[in-house]
């Protein structure tokens, strides 16, 4: 259980300070959105948060941290949204280039689950702006300051918001089997995105051919 | 082709009057989301847009219409994105008893695809504001207007977004061979929005015989 | 409806005669299976009957044929299951080098089904022996006779095998909303088809590679 | 390694007793066809082998047995193929009456995988004749001698033959990112396994429904 006078405390000053965060994550919304044009990398949507007080208040009474305001490393969380999967690993490239990561604690697309164990590959970064983007911008309070970007197809959205959502309408433990059927799907929309993937790349060059 | 004076018209017309289209989609997404917060009905998200001058000029100019302004029934378009396929009926249900529905112009979930093919089955309402919300709201120039609802589910939307998207990328006619494998894949994701549906349905009578 | 006496001439005929079409059938396998061997061609299995007498009498009945015993192409069936659809064009360049085929009664792989269709691809050839191949055998009565080759990937020989299945044990029509339940799983098995089409040849570069 | 001595020996004698093995194999046959058809149980189709004398050798080569003719207990093997998956489970439970079942040494139905591990779930039974049914046969020499039978629908039988030939063809480790394609393909399988399944009821349940 979380030290209560430490949580109250960080509470306090997360609430006086989260505004800036907002601007943390507008302005890492804005260079991600540059980069992305820049590098003409297509992609189908970026939602973008900053945790409430509240939702701050609940993750710093579940865990033990030290130091909530910089274990908490997702106050600003951003998550991309690709039509495809190849975008994904696109974007991760961009991405590395753009910030600092802190790999040990993100998920790489190099991270795969086991080869039988389906389920939700989660590629995310924590990241932080590094100093010259800090220099260029207005945002010297945010050295070091950590931020989460999460990359998905949006297949593999659809099947994150409905396992989700099950968690959320049911807190309990599932039995196997039918645990096993959300696995099933993820492996099903896998084969769906990977099809996908090709079937864009073989329109892609059948356009090449009909415009020469 | 259509009358150009008579679309120059429309346009200056719009541009004067779009405005008034905002209060009407802002005004249309809180009746539908109260409705669903009522009906104890989840969905996923709820987009909502008016169009643009200039793809209002470029529909005008495209078809033949006797007076744009009437014909075009998607000045604001709302669009409703489900986890599950059973909330696209309940919220059909819904939508018939809100609004005054246009059925010639609508596609219901009765109007199915032919049972051998496959595809997006875009269920769509075009609707007006009926006259008790007329008289509720501050909404008295909009008797008659029209607006369209449109209900997908998420995976439903992943593949109408690629596909839209291959058509952006694409305007020419795709061979056969690569047509029907976006199509086949319309035919899995379908099967997916079943077992998730089913799924979902056990999971719940699961919950229920846990908590008695 | 059919000319009784002639069928019944047409069964007796058919009667004394049906031994002969058992060695063309064990003939036109082993030429199948040699071909393929020396093709080095890996395929599942080979099925093989001969109609029987009765089944000769009711499809005789239920046509209205000239001369059931010319106009039925099928007496001898050959059926080749593969495990990869890449197959099923291998062997079908084969059986259009061995035999001499009646293209207006045969369903080639360039006879695809419209895009959004989805539903069984049967390729199947109606063919008969060449010249050389009834001099080189005992076949000299066979001349002109047709027989009938089916080429399937196992996952459509399920499929099949589960609609006809259906057909079987229930003769009406099903309604609309059912009937497409078997069509979406013929895409998605479509589907599945190409991914392990492709699976397959890259596990093949990549033995290939260790292998250096 | 085994004692090259006491393989030997079993392979001599199994060379002697193979045909007594041919005539078990025919029995269990027809006990089993004979009692699905009692129970109007439908199934695709029964494949059933006595192990060749060489592969009987390479595998008491391979395995360090006591005594290769007791522990190898596939030396008859059956294999049922049924259309629908819960075919399996009706044929799983008329197997365990007809038979003396091992079960340390079967696989049930009720040994899933973990939930989120996808791949052949291999339902098989190590099954002896009990005593009635040997006193009613003339399998006299054949108390306590062991045979397998294996139950698969046609889908799980399409999955284990391919990845039977990928390892024939290549017998090295894949790399994990091609493993795990085969397994997302038997999750994919075991989803139209199911969507199969509640059709086949729908359809029986509106076959009934019209013959009122």
């Amino acid at each position: 259980m979380a030290n209560r006078k430490k949580v109250n405390e960080a509470v306090k000053w997360y609430e006086k300070e989260r505004h800036k965060y907002l601007n943390l994550k507008a302005e890492v919304e804005v260079i991600l959105r540059e980069a992305l044009k820049e590098n003409d990398i297509t992609f189908h949507s970026i939602e973008s948060r900053v945790k409430s007080v509240n939702s701050f208040r609940n993750k710093a009474l579940r865990e033990k941290y030290e130091n909530p305001v910089k274990e908490i490393t997702d106050l600003v969380g951003i998550r991309i949204i690709t039509l495809f999967e190849k975008e994904i690993h696109q974007i991760s490239d961009i991405i590395k280039d753009l910030f600092k990561i802190d790999y040990e604690r993100s998920e790489d697309k190099s991270d795969l689950l086991d080869a039988d164990k389906m389920g939700y590959k989660s590629i995310h970064y924590i990241a932080e702006l590094s100093s010259d983007k800090i220099a260029a911008t207005e945002l010297e309070g945010f050295a070091g300051v950590k931020f989460e970007i999460q990359i998905r197809s949006i297949l593999q959205h659809a099947w994150a918001e409905i396992e989700h959502d099950r968690n959320y309408k049911f807190k309990g433990k599932l039995p196997k089997y039918l645990q096993r059927r959300f696995y099933a799907l993820a492996g099903m929309l896998e084969i769906a995105d990977r099809e996908f993937n090709t079937l864009s790349e073989e329109v892609e060059n059948f356009r090449k051919n009909e415009e020469k």
